[in-house]
């Protein structure tokens, strides 16, 4: 069961840390922590091993991986000993990862990111190939009349228009070379119709949207635990800080906005009403890979009580994300290998924004998640 | 369904809350925020309503339950309206409560506390009484031979020494009279074979123990989350600032010992191990019926990434405590109708140390609480 | 020394809040908790009693003052006992309040207002009037030619044009009237060449900007701390959620610019420079009269390493602005009746965003009031 | 102006952590966050240069000074590239440092420590030493009737009993051999009548006690800001988080008792009266050389409306802790240069229990050090 990992964005924070990792843990140098794949609800055959995935990418930037992982290292996020000791295998994915096409037109440039994939399996033997989207989140998409059918979208990414943003094209791009898709971000990605209608003709399943691993984590158990104890949350505000590149990026509103909505739903979601309050997102390069969230909860109890919680978070999200992602390769693999096709709503337990109408409570999200794994291993 | 609800404790903040939002919903006065009975998961005809509720008890104090209330209306608990417009309908209940009876011997004493529970039964016409133990936290208690059987215990008690805490003198009382039993208090209550024994001869159920209103109720979402990503928990310390009677009363290190522990164990049930760090308790009057916690969480991530978090809980305990003893009030009545005697392990939801072996973590216990709800309705 | 205190924004929260308050501690119901010119550094027969001080004011609004106590009694601003024992005072004020002025021209208006000043005055046999603008936040005021000098300002006023903002034509009525003026909101009141001019021609003194009263203020002592102890402040950055009337027009970007600009200037002037990061305002109207603001601070100590200190504030803004709007009217009335005009620079003490180049940091600001106050009893 | 630095206890963090820094600064490889003697205010030619420090020091554990250097490098209180390259002068200190003598008695071993400080001062031809006691805090040290005099003291050293904890005989032997003592602990250290008697006679200065790093640092700005607004604390409640040596040494409850008094001080110092609450400390290993420390401070305003305060601090003790060990040993030594002797009471800005009735507000107690500063200077 060889399973290609294809990382868009393979030189960023999340994909070195994701494969430093899996490095680590296939030379038996460091444990799963992280890993809810390796827990004893999930672990199982159906599952590819660590020693079973090959590891590749596309990415626009040109820093090496194993500087990129030195850096990790300096910033706190990776341990130093780990790079050291795994440098000449990181040095060999290098020759794995590729500059993202550009073909002149999308039609083209998507060609040519699914010849990449299929010569990366050819290359390696590869059973089947997940493609992972870990980089930077871009603006709201514009809409466009060609999302709407495969039909129309082909017509459209013939011409000289940008008609899909870069995440659906890599998702469109991997549907047409026959391999899986997992959004970790939340950018438009798979969500389109026409892309659905893709996935579906090549057989192929995808999963997404947005990662949770943070505030938004802590919220998807806070706002069940309120509700099930029938108080009332009368504000919920937050503010997240967040260091690194991505921060800088989601300073801008555009793609702040994208953010924002996805961290809010999960409220609106459990407790059957949206209380007042927004979450901010605000830049601090200081912050390094770390970021800083605090978030005021204020609820009303019996006889209309008045009460308020806070929580501050302080985590690395590269070293959250990671081990998810990896977890979410293996995941989707295995789906992939027992057929199953289109959005994998299973997944839910990953995502701030996940695809489909399941649970957003993170305990109900645990139970489906250990019931597909189960059906996978059957 | 005439439900008697006898309160251990009956003039004390908890109880006075309780009475005062019975009469208030009853009346349609106020609506049932914090009440989990009237969520649609557990709302049913199996339950007692509120205009079922019949209140009386038993307490060491004095202070008349109106001006109690009233007390508790300028502290900000309940609102003054509400106090005022009902009035008369506390001072009614004033004929309902008893002062605690003191026998000579404990026998006596269980005997005179029975009595006046016979006697609440024939004058409310009531089909069945809960006891519930809302009263001041006690010293831990010695333990004693006679606690092995219920032979030995009816022996002993029948002497001139001190052999039951007054909580399980409480238990042994209502279980001769026919009641059910609930401990909302860390004390030891029902918790010894003699008593397990008398219930099972009197075929009444009985419940417990410390209500889980603040702190511990974040702890058991939270441990959770850790576990499920499969982050290490490294350490864990909490600090809970008390005002009030319960404040001074768990300020003495014998029943803040009882207290902590019961706080701590959600942790190791749901990690699997136990972190460092402990929970400490301090008395602050200044905070009046409101408590304040802080709790440090520290844990490691992927690849051992150290990372943390905080909370704080500012809560008023007697709102948070008592929609959940109506609550407790409703399901044992209805579970003892039912047929149901012995632990009901099923109510872990309501408690920081429950009965059983049941889940820690608090959707477990919810989805376990709705089940119990369902097989009650049938 | 009868001198009368004119509230712009006679019926907001703040100026109910200190009429109430001063009312009560004339009536000696109350202490003066809060009133720094109660404090032995600053009391002094320099000052007008409680009793010496005669209220009246200008509102948009109508809702008359006994009611909005009331109402502040509910919220628990102020105590319900105080609003009742006080409620025939509360009215005699009432009769001292009136409509703001609209003349058709600036001018005209600018003369009603000087026109009701000066019947107050007459009708009260006052010494002198300070005028205190508690009015709710302006949004940033657009820069006019006739800003630049008196004559200019004179002759612009007389046409059709808005050429000032309302705080700034109250000002400009005030000094015209002979009355001393206090700005405690970041609008731009007096701070034109144009109204210094006429303060000076008008011999009268004035102050401001902008009450300090919650996070910045604990920004004046944390970040002398962090220079006195040589520590490298990285980051500071907050969020402010207020609730209330001003909370919802701070939510409006324009005087949110105001507001934050001035909240960020203490970093500056205490550490020599700025560091990284913002201060956010966000509207919770659940928060009612109070507001919470949540400050990150990262810093560097010995040889670069990293540390990070937090602080929540929750406070009850009307009840920390009202008694400061007590102080600053004795302290500018014994000011202009020692003869002292122009900007009161040594009252920073009071301000976010202080007039002249006084120190940022609260304990130099403090020694220079007590300086101040002291000069003025000699 | 050649200076030696004798550190009791010269193998642990705060040492090491100093002397690295130290040497990184004569080297120009590290600038001095953290030192408050290159401030502006108090920089200048009475003080030592880095040049001129030589450094010596006492110890019970052998743990060679470069492998702490390591050590502290791998737990992130000092830079590793630093260690690195101060290898060979770190190793050279080494021959500098001894095991503190045992004599048999007390008055042979303080005879052995003098012998050791006169040798350092020959050795490197040093116009003075400041001994600075930087080891683990003691337990609450015994009164004994010896303390009372120099005489009574002599007589009782010489006997078989331990009249003098450790810190204090350490002092003893400082004075004895005519140097300067400093005491960053909450151990007795110079603090008996006797050795005030040595002190004078050798006419030598000294200074402590209980370095301020943390939790404490910030209640000495607090606390002033509550006062300066008149707002009375109603509670003050904290909970120190420590690791590392020190916080397991501080969660015996002897040594803790002398920690918690001397952070409550502060508190009564500045506000005038001693709010409610107490401040707590538990060893949390997990921590290591960091701390975290949360306070919660509640008050009340204007006509007794509640509000509250939480801060919290994390802080690392070494990296905040050395260079004010650097600071005091340059700032004693200048002192005992411009012949100044018996306790420096103006030294109040660096401790949690100064020597003397200085002020306790931050800002008071820097005003008095630049004071002191420049006296040194003329």
């Amino acid at each position: 069961m060889r399973t290609g990992v294809w990382l868009i964005g393979a030189r960023g924070s999340v994909a070195v840390t994701a494969l430093t990792g899996a490095l680590a843990l296939r030379a038996r140098l460091a444990g799963p922590t992280g890993c809810v794949t390796e827990l004893p609800e999930l672990r199982g055959a159906a599952l590819p091993g660590w020693a079973d995935l090959v590891f590749g990418g596309h990415d626009v930037v040109t820093l090496p991986v194993a500087k990129k992982a030195e850096d990790l290292a300096e910033a706190g996020v990776v341990p130093g000993r780990l790079v050291a000791a795994l440098a000449d295998e990181l040095g060999r994915t290098e020759q794995e990862l590729r500059a993202l096409p550009d073909g002149g037109t999308q039609a083209r440039t998507a060609d040519a990111i699914a010849a990449d994939l299929r010569a990366f399996r050819r290359r390696h033997a590869l059973d089947r190939i997940v493609v992972l989207n870990v980089a930077t989140t871009e603006p709201t998409a514009a809409r466009h009349p060609a999302h709407a059918s495969l039909a129309a979208l082909r017509g459209a990414l013939a011409g000289p228009e940008e008609v899909l943003p870069p995440s659906s094209l890599a998702a469109y791009a991997s549907f047409s070379a026959g391999c899986s898709f997992v959004d970790f971000t939340p950018s438009t990605g798979a969500r389109l119709p026409a892309l659905a209608e893709l996935a579906a003709a090549a057989a192929v399943p995808y999963a997404g949207n947005d990662g949770k691993t943070g505030e938004t984590l802590v919220k998807s158990v806070l706002a069940p635990m309120f509700a099930q104890r029938h108080l009332r949350v009368t504000s919920w505000s937050g503010l997240n800080l967040l260091g690194g590149g991505d921060g800088a990026n989601l300073a801008d509103p555009a793609a702040n906005a994208a953010k924002v909505a996805s961290k809010q739903r999960v409220l609106g979601d459990a407790l059957g009403y949206r209380p007042e309050g927004t979450s901010r997102i605000d830049h601090v390069a200081e912050l390094g890979d770390f970021k800083t969230a605090w978030d005021l909860v204020t609820f009303a109890g019996f006889l209309g009580t008045r009460m308020r919680m806070e929580f501050t978070w302080h985590g690395c999200d590269s070293a959250l994300a990671a081990p998810l992602v990896l977890d979410l390769a293996r995941l989707t693999a295995a789906a992939h290998r027992a057929g199953r096709h289109g959005p994998l709503t299973e997944l839910g337990f990953f995502f701030k924004d996940p695809l489909g109408d399941g649970p957003s409570a993170l305990a109900a999200q645990w139970d489906t998640l250990a019931g597909f794994a189960a059906g996978l291993a059957r």
